[in-house]
């Protein structure tokens, strides 16, 4: 007979769970394998919620294997080291994003993109190599290989900083990959929710202008005054949008609601770029006249 | 009261027109204006005909001004030129594409990039500066500024050239803005109607390797045989589209009907491109997990 998720590892680790897709959560004993010998244990101190998590708590995408403990923006300090661990020791501030292996054989684990391993196993609701289940940092400690565990600077606040392990690197990603960064150049934020606000901070860090676009009027003083972005959009407002047409080098779109792009493709310079890194349940409308990188005209 | 389109002008010209939606043509007579200064008229020897012709004249984009004279890959010989006119000398062999006048004042003219001028004058169903209607090249003579008119090469055949002035320049913008150029990669072309046919031959004179990516399976020997293409995928067969999955480095999307972008995506390398050019007359569908640059996991 099988071992319970209690039983089936010797190091015992207690975290919250969905149980079902009613978006509740209960304590839930599991455990963790031993420490390996290319493996960091770590004491979770703080564990980002990112809207991924709702999604597969509640089975928005209909793959959630129940239970399920979310949690892909894990920050601790680091308990134990394996004999081949050199990297890491114990005291040290760490962190643990979306992935905790991949097979370290194909052209994109060779190229440092383990992301796109079509074989990696994912923080939470896959399936280890060893046949158990993974869950995340909704709980109190993890078992990871050093290969999939990041140092975080002795001075960065380990609460604050945890939303770089997904909200972060999701949209600095691809602004440095579409090279969104050109200092003076003006980026509007769709959305300011968890990858909005990371946006907003990583834009000013650039030295960009950054405009927040949203649905939400009430978000204007968090926007500028707490984040520090240069102006605010209400995307509800026809006769604002309209004057900032054509005013935008670059767009990165957050919402994870279903909505039209074509309103964000007008605000664009010609040839702007905008990203999508939102991800609603249905399909984007994307308007006929435009797709490919900024205004097309008719 | 205002004159008949066959008296407003002094050169006369003849035709062919819709009249309504149904998508037939008849003669018509109408006129040209005077050579000016800066004109040079050009007696059309051929005429590419474009989808964008035929939803125009269907009215199929609402914006249709009957009588429409469609046309805009006309290419023909120089008869007469005005004062100012020193580029070009009558005999010449030229080509005039989608647009005939521009401000020539907003950024996009001062760039070159005339087609993104907010008042430029189309080719045809367009309103001309001196008021009157622009008419196409379906006809028998255009005059148009210089500004606007391509020398054809000598040795450049003038009725298979024609396709170059819209379809040819509307893939080849891309594949050079986006750098889907380099030899040895694998370029898919969606779709192998009037767009397609020429970024299969770009493509190969880039030296890529071109597979075409068709729902007619009879298109196969015209897409090796005849155009040069290197393999042929049928996109309603799931067992070869599966085997082509992750096989290319660039897609060109030339499909005007309404289609989903899923397939395409999925027949991309990580970080591949996919640029679209086609313009179906309701919004495409985007799959939730992938609108950036390739693909997309969960």
């Amino acid at each position: 007979m099988a071992k319970s998720p209690e039983t089936e590892h010797p190091q015992k680790a207690i975290g919250w769970a969905a149980r079902d897709n009613t978006g509740t959560f209960s304590p839930f004993h599991f455990s963790r394998r031993e420490t390996g010998a290319d493996d960091v244990t770590i004491k979770i101190l703080f564990c980002g919620i990112c809207h991924s998590d709702l999604h597969c708590a509640r089975n928005e995408w209909g793959v959630t294997n129940y239970p399920i403990v979310p949690g892909h923006e894990i920050v601790g300090t680091v308990t134990k080291v394996g004999n081949n661990v050199s990297k890491f020791k114990e005291g040290d501030k760490v962190g643990v994003g979306v992935l905790v292996a991949s097979c370290q054989k194909c052209e994109s684990c060779q190229q440092g993109l383990e992301n796109y391993c079509p074989n990696m196993i994912l923080t939470y609701n896959s399936i280890d190599r060893d046949g158990t289940k993974t869950y995340g940092g909704y709980s109190d400690l993890i078992v990871v290989d050093q290969h999939y565990v990041l140092r975080f600077p002795d001075n960065m606040p380990l609460d604050a900083g945890a939303p770089l392990l997904c909200a972060g690197i999701t949209v600095y990603s691809p602004m440095k990959y579409y090279g969104m960064t050109e200092p003076g150049k003006h980026l509007g934020v769709a959305g300011l929710g968890g990858l909005g606000h990371v946006a907003v901070k990583i834009g000013k860090a650039f030295g960009l202008k950054v405009t927040v676009i949203s649905t939400s009027p009430k978000k204007e003083s968090e926007a500028i005054s707490k984040l520090g972005a240069d102006a605010f959009l209400v995307s509800s407002d026809p006769a604002k949008v309209k004057a900032a047409m054509g005013t935008m080098d670059y767009i990165i779109d957050t919402v994870s609601a279903v909505h039209s792009l074509a309103p964000l493709l007008g605000l664009l310079k010609v040839n702007g770029k905008l990203v999508t890194v939102g991800l609603p349940e249905k399909p984007l409308e994307v308007p006929i006249f435009a797709l490919v990188g900024g205004k097309l005209h008719n």
